[in-house]
């Protein structure tokens, strides 16, 4: 099995046949789209109640794959944390059927007026929410993410393009023909969702720089992915995830409140993309720090302290043989998204100099204050340039399930078309429509 | 001079100097927008004021520039079309004194709400606008848009980094510095508003490649500037323009109202985006064909018939000296934006022939119907796929004025971020702000 990371573009390079493929493919897909993008709300939910039966149908044969892939990656030496991602049961086939059936529940984005009126000419004119059209999902051997955006596409009106990685390859073509054929079975045409799995990394290749291909795609995954898709792509991007995200205890910031805001914050899940990496301590703010910074060590975080905050703890957090023990904090910790219990943790004199730091060091994915006074959170909420920004929160609820989006194609950390969690109405696009009784312009 | 059309890639390669010019200038751009982004909708107004009178003041010496590139131009043996977008008098100077005025009096779009609400754990969440950032114009010898994007640069909230091409170049070094003083007499950074002419072709391929230097390029102007942009920017693009526009006269369409729409929706102004280029005629609307196509001859249309189109039109004006005879139309005919008074026209004997056609050649800006059939107008604007689609009303109203945008950016005629004609709104993006009372996720 070939690495997921240090394959060269040459190796990549897609050859002619492959190009032919991502090409016939994707007409394939974007003849199938016009249908289901006129299709009413009814339709569209009743496709998705038939898609999470089929999925509740197949489980034998998707079990019996995904346990394929996991003897692969074992073999292979794949990591645990990666081989956990991959595997499926009968319960996360379960929740995957539920979410498919919970996307029926939510409103239909198609048709949705985003302003509208008479003009003084007497034409009625509207803007109405209509699909993208056909759009690429990039992603990392999670075979749940097949499900998840096969049925926000469905939803929103989209033909899908997935590539769900070689790690989870089995389980993604018994997936992806079992949703065609549920798909089919409601009267529509199965290259509605299609797989690129079988070509390679190559076919990624060809797909991020064929124009025309798909009309976006959306890296789901690490950093390398998202950078290379970023990178490479010539067609239109959405890019997602990448959240070095900040903390700061203003002066006034409560004890109790910043305690648990920055260990939930922290410690509620690590791996993700909300997760806050580094904290930021007023200097007046010595008591609330200092207990942030031991509840934290009681959390098992291990922190990288500046001088500042390392004289917030007393001597005996200082030395000693535990691993998890304070270590000093180097300029190359302020870059880190650890995605796991470690946590930058910096000092500043204002809230000039912690707005200075996340300036330097945010990926404008979401940023928090913690703070009693208002001028303070209002100039945070001002002047922080980020996707979110968070007053007295936690960072977690930048999270499209949190906000009420219902579905979450990811989080956007891009200033274009869609910034921050991404619902369905973010797989959408407009068109004006203007019925007129036969005006001109003068 | 150099052409603006002929130089190669290799020719526009800029050197490291050019980029690092680029790169300063966008720096300088970025450490000013800040404060123009926080600033009130009082300054930014008060600001278009001081620009529009600043315009006014610098009449003689604005004019006396423009003189200048005209001489140039005329030696050069620039087009006449050319030179009269390229010449500024009095009364154009003041007509764009009065739009940054205009400017002024609509509402701020920093700010506005796009949706919120108290989510169910108490956290109060708005998702609010704000500028993009910095915005960078590609456009051609129409010093206009240089007073023109930089107000509406600064109504958003953005800096502005202008590329007006070397036959305007003096009167838009002139202009600039006229809008620079403005801005700083009321506060601002002047470094708001640039220009980069004197970095000629070089600098615009630098500002093209050079990721984070602006954070939306919006290319004005012909097909060839605009694809040349696409094509090579490794920046975001807000791709404007090209419009190979459709009218199709469904079965029904009333005789009358069919020709006042062709005929406004080709002549009313035919150098412009939204001006009519292809008569799809249905083969039962055989009276209002016939009458669309004469008075199109009489309005001096060189028509580009099909053998259908050309039947329904008397012997005599199937032959004869005139020029402005018609001609039969070939394949090339479908995929042509002619911008002057030509059009193709073609029959057909169902709307799902006419919808075929326009699937394929459509550029995806303004498609337009006449009929009196609730069943295919429904259909047009349902199955249709374009930024505008337009009923019983001339194409020429897919234009932000009309549509009452207030100010027009261009016409997108991409899927993404924007679509249609841009107003102020879409020089923003969005960022979420949460208001906790020190909420955690459980």
């Amino acid at each position: 099995m070939s690495s997921e990371s240090t394959d060269t573009a040459h190796e990549d390079a897609p050859s002619q046949e492959i190009v032919d493929q991502i090409l016939e493919r994707s007409a394939w897909a974007r003849a199938a789209a016009p249908e289901l993008a006129r299709a009413g709300r009814d339709r569209k939910d009743a496709t998705l109640g038939a898609m999470a039966d089929a999925v509740r149908a197949a489980s034998v044969s998707v079990l019996e794959a995904n346990r394929e892939d996991m003897v692969r990656g074992d073999e292979a030496g794949t990591s645990g944390a990666l081989l956990d991602r991959l595997r499926l049961d009968e319960d996360r086939l379960e929740a995957l059927a539920l979410a498919l059936e919970s996307l029926a529940g939510l409103p239909d984005p198609v048709g949705s007026v985003v302003r509208g009126g008479d003009l003084p000419n007497g034409i009625h004119m509207t803007q109405v929410r209509v699909p993208l059209g056909v759009v690429g999902a990039v992603y990392e051997a999670r075979p749940n993410v097949t499900v998840d955006i096969a049925g926000i596409a469905l939803k929103s009106g989209n033909a899908v393009i997935l590539r769900g990685g070689s790690a989870a390859e089995r389980t993604n073509t018994v997936l992806i023909q079992v949703l065609r054929e549920a798909v089919r079975g409601q009267g529509f045409d199965p290259n509605l969702i299609q797989g690129i799995d079988d070509l390679g990394r190559p076919g990624v290749a060809a797909l991020m720089a064929t124009r025309g291909s798909v009309d976006v795609l959306v890296p789901r995954g690490g950093r390398e992915l998202i950078q290379r898709v970023v990178r490479e792509a010539r067609v239109p991007v959405i890019e997602t995830g990448e959240g070095n995200v900040h903390l700061y205890l203003d002066a006034t910031a409560p004890v109790e409140m910043a305690v648990d805001v920055a260990v939930n914050a922290k410690t509620h899940r690590t791996s993700v993309c909300n997760a806050a990496e580094t904290l930021l301590i007023h200097e007046d703010a010595a008591e609330a720090g200092r207990e942030v910074l031991r509840a934290l060590l009681r959390a098992g975080v291990l922190l990288h302290l500046d001088a500042g905050a390392r004289a917030l703890l007393p001597p005996e957090h200082d030395r000693g043989p535990d691993p998890r023990d304070p270590v000093d904090a180097t300029e190359e910790d302020w870059g880190r998204e650890y995605l796991d219990l470690e946590m930058a943790v910096r000092t500043v004199s204002s809230i000039d100099e912690a707005m200075e730091h996340i300036r330097r060091w945010s990926t404008g994915h979401t940023e928090a204050i913690v703070t009693n006074d208002l001028g303070s959170a209002d100039r945070f909420v001002t002047e922080v340039d980020a996707a979110a920004v968070i007053v007295n929160a936690s960072t977690r609820f930048t999270d499209g399930g949190q906000l009420g989006l219902g579905a979450e194609v990811g989080i956007s950390t891009q200033r274009m078309h869609a910034r921050g969690p991404m619902g369905l109405d973010e797989l959408t696009t407009t068109k004006w429509v203007l019925r007129g009784t036969g005006q001109v312009r003068r």
